[in-house]
């Protein structure tokens, strides 16, 4: 039986053997779910960034800067972080360069593994499949907040457990957690997030639209692949 | 209001500022489970030691030496790390020099806190009632297995959290998913770590009987205090 375990904060990633592994990242509010939207409508590449200055170096080569610090828009940025910026004709063909707070500094971190790939709600099915059929064990990394667990991301890890609880088998403490918190909230992510200090630092920027839209699953089909640094379709 | 805030594993320490917080460090499988129950039957004293020599050392002064490494009683050493082997009459006026896998390590990154306590499920209300009453900001180290979390001390931070929740504020998300996963497992916590990797782990050590009395709360009223390096009652 393969296995299934997830790393809860990228600060734990030294503790998990990668190289063998199918990692999927996850950053629920809002990187993975933004990347998901944005292949799904269609753009180029997306290039993940770690930081700044090198997103904007890349805008002088005709990239595309995406991405926010502490949930903002970054200034001279042309794009933020809500999905709906990345949807419709105009983000067809695009080349992104994107940094975010923590989403960006998990899939650096994954950098080593078997495959990266990216997931979320949106394409949440697809990325089950995908890893059903896959021959790897699997290792979910959840982006979190500045290094400290988060419950969103966690959610999103444990939903995967629980739909391949029957094929995976956990590999230790962090899945069992994480899928009873899904089974705790799947039934109104929404309320459940509302407690959650991610969920109120972005209440209070006005993107509960975002929020909803986040923890709405099966959206899109497609799964962002990292392929030598840049993510594809 | 103060706040209450939990770190999931040892490994994410350097995240939280500890200065000015009551630090509890639990390890309920089951290093700080032992030193409740050592002082609760009168021992004089615990000094908690980072590796095995150093604890052989301090046998040639009079200490008692006590632990484990991955589970088992360590060869040469007085005592292992059953709770049962702290009980009676034998251990009143003993020096214990205690190390083990997880806790100790635990304690050894809690130094530096404005003040340091022990937790486990045995004096549970009494830890409660002493984070209610006192001045400080609360943070529950769990001590994992091995950096990474674990169900069962996530548990008890999560009693904490739900016994505490009108009184003291979540700082983050970890006490909030701490929290609803005792709110799942309160009604038969043994049940509930069936699952757990160490659990399994120490069935196979066939110490189910050390497990249930593990998860038994409130049957000791001590908190074990750390003053310059030493625990006291």
């Amino acid at each position: 039986m393969k296995t299934i375990d997830v790393c809860l904060s990228p600060e734990l990633m030294h503790l998990y053997e990668i190289e063998n592994r199918t990692v999927v990242v996850v950053d629920i509010l809002r990187a993975t779910s933004c990347m998901v939207t944005a292949f799904a409508h269609g753009v180029d590449s997306i290039t993940p960034v770690a930081n700044l200055d090198e997103c904007l170096k890349l805008k002088t080569k005709g990239y595309v800067t995406s991405g926010e610090r502490d949930g903002k828009k970054v200034e001279g940025f042309d794009k933020g972080n809500s999905p709906f910026e990345y949807m419709g004709e105009q983000v067809r063909g695009l080349k992104l360069a994107f940094t975010t707070t923590n989403g960006t500094q998990a899939i650096e971190k994954s950098k080593g593994a078997k495959e990266v790939i990216i997931g979320s709600f949106l394409n949440l099915t697809s990325v089950v499949r995908y890893l059903l059929l896959g021959e790897n064990n699997v290792l979910i990394v959840c982006a979190g907040w500045k290094g400290r667990v988060n419950l969103e991301d966690t959610l999103f890890a444990g939903a995967v457990v629980e739909k391949l609880k029957d094929y995976l088998g956990p590999d230790c403490d962090a899945p069992l957690a994480a899928q009873h918190l899904y089974n705790v909230a799947k039934g109104d992510m929404v309320k459940f997030l509302e407690a959650s200090s991610h969920v109120k630092r972005l209440n209070r920027l006005n993107i509960h639209k975002d929020i909803e839209f986040c923890v709405t699953p099966d959206q899109y089909k497609v799964i962002p692949k990292l392929k030598n640094g840049v993510l594809l379709a």
